[in-house]
């Protein structure tokens, strides 16, 4: 007797066909089995671990285009680790489906994140599909980066200046779903040893700066009228709105020149501000610093 | 001016004050930054990853006490990578969290994850909180393992013998809460290289073992009478109940003496069934083999 396989194992293999991603070099084993199983990064390289989620009601909605949401589960961590100025190697990824109902739709989902995982050269080695009541997507990335060189919050100190890439505001309805996470720019910023603090901006400036300000254990000023602003959105709504997905850091002044000679990029580069001791509080021209409050 | 923090930032603190896990040895930032960096494991390790959810209302209860969602969430995962014979050394931690009224839970739920980390010794490096409608924990494992020692679920032949570990069913309404994962069992079959093919239990004998025949290509006849049964628990919830949380796996026949003669633990193993040739199909002597199936 061959029993026929449960639903479960018939979506699972219906949604992993959409999945062929590149093939991790040292891969020993991968989806199908507990675990993956992956050699260890060549000799001098750190190990960088994200993991990130995105919900429906929450980071997409239900009319959102599938192929952009499993496209926005993996390009929300990826900005962690441009960062970190990490190189994204293999994802883990587990999947909320609320059953039957949706099982066509994720399909449509496991295509864009396939594509995006393609276009990143990342590897999805595992996964797991459990029921939840909305449609959720939960992506673990492991990436590497060259030993001793990822940034991290906590190195700004006062007189540091304030740079941001990109633009900020008018995330919906559309960029926050077609963004390109910075990594080749935080790849090389974390190269040339440039920023003493650096974070992705998610949640909004008006969240994030006052986190790496916590961490750096600095005050700053933020000038406001440089703010570089998306078309349409307004300061307030560039300190507020969340999902701008640009890299924020600070730079010693005396690397600043530089920064601004060397910056390879087509990437917009602005200085926005500059930190100030602890004790000068966060100045912002009398502008309410909040962003976007998951659990507001 | 200082803003306020965001209710998020302050939940956050909370919980995380809940979470002193053990320090990870080569941890460069971990908590607090954008992604966990840490050294890479000494030479002759290769790397294992695996991610788990637990989700209110599958996994556990409204009712369950709140520190046992916590440890469950941990213990998941950790029984794949016993059956992978892997050393747990991080997690990431994704919670879902339907909002405030959920807040106090989850602090208990919190206390429930740092004593399963110490206990078994894992560093909590990183994690993020969403805005869900059931609470749900999302958590990824870095483990190690000696180089191109981890066995796999593809390796069964036919005449290679079945075993199991612990006792089956009746894992509800507690043990599925309270279950010890293999990690001292597993580590010790793959040192030793017994293992032709393994698995975990987590959706029920009569779900699993045909996905550890199918990876391996082979049939297999299961000695239904020989079935090492929970207290209080028929064969029936034996294949079908799922979340034992033992390891299944199969040995060469001319290994399994000596498994059976210096097996060092008090954790009882069984054998049960015999590999056969694909063509032969999957035996049970008439009962129909079904697991629990989550997209059902």
């Amino acid at each position: 007797m061959r029993p026929r396989r449960s639903r479960e194992d018939f979506w699972i293999a219906q949604w992993t066909r959409a999945l062929r991603s590149p093939r991790l070099a040292g891969l020993r084993h991968g989806p199908g089995h507990d675990c993956a199983v992956l050699a260890p990064p060549s000799g001098g390289m750190d190990l960088v671990l994200k993991t990130d989620a995105v919900v429906e009601g929450v980071h997409f909605l239900g009319s959102t285009p599938a192929p952009l949401v499993g496209r926005k589960a993996i390009a929300r961590p990826l900005s962690d680790l441009a960062a970190a100025g990490a190189t994204p190697r293999a994802a883990l990824v587990t999947t909320g489906c609320p059953g039957k109902k949706s099982a066509t739709r994720l399909q449509a989902v496991y295509r864009g994140l396939a594509r995006a995982a393609r276009r990143w050269n990342i590897s999805i080695v595992g996964g797991e599909t459990v029921r939840t009541r909305q449609l959720l997507l939960s992506v673990s990335l492991l990436g590497t980066v060259p030993r001793g060189q990822s940034p991290h919050r906590g190195g700004a100190r006062p007189g540091h200046l304030v740079f941001v890439t990109g633009k900020l505001g008018g995330s919906w309805p559309l960029r926050h779903l077609t963004f390109n996470p910075r990594l080749k720019e935080g790849q090389w910023l974390a190269r040339k040893n440039f920023p003493s603090a650096v974070m992705d901006l998610s949640d909004g400036l008006g969240a994030d700066l006052p986190r790496l300000a916590r961490m750096s254990r600095v005050g700053f000023r933020l000038h406001l009228q440089k703010l570089p602003l998306a078309p349409g959105a307004d300061v307030r709504q560039a300190l507020s709105q969340g999902e701008d997905y640009e890299l924020l850091f600070t730079v010693p002044r005396n690397k600043a020149a530089r920064l601004r000679k060397t910056w390879p990029f087509t990437t917009r580069l602005t200085e926005i501000g500059v930190c100030l001791p602890s004790r000068s509080g966060f100045q912002t021209g009398g502008l309410a610093l909040q962003g976007y409050d998951h659990l507001r």
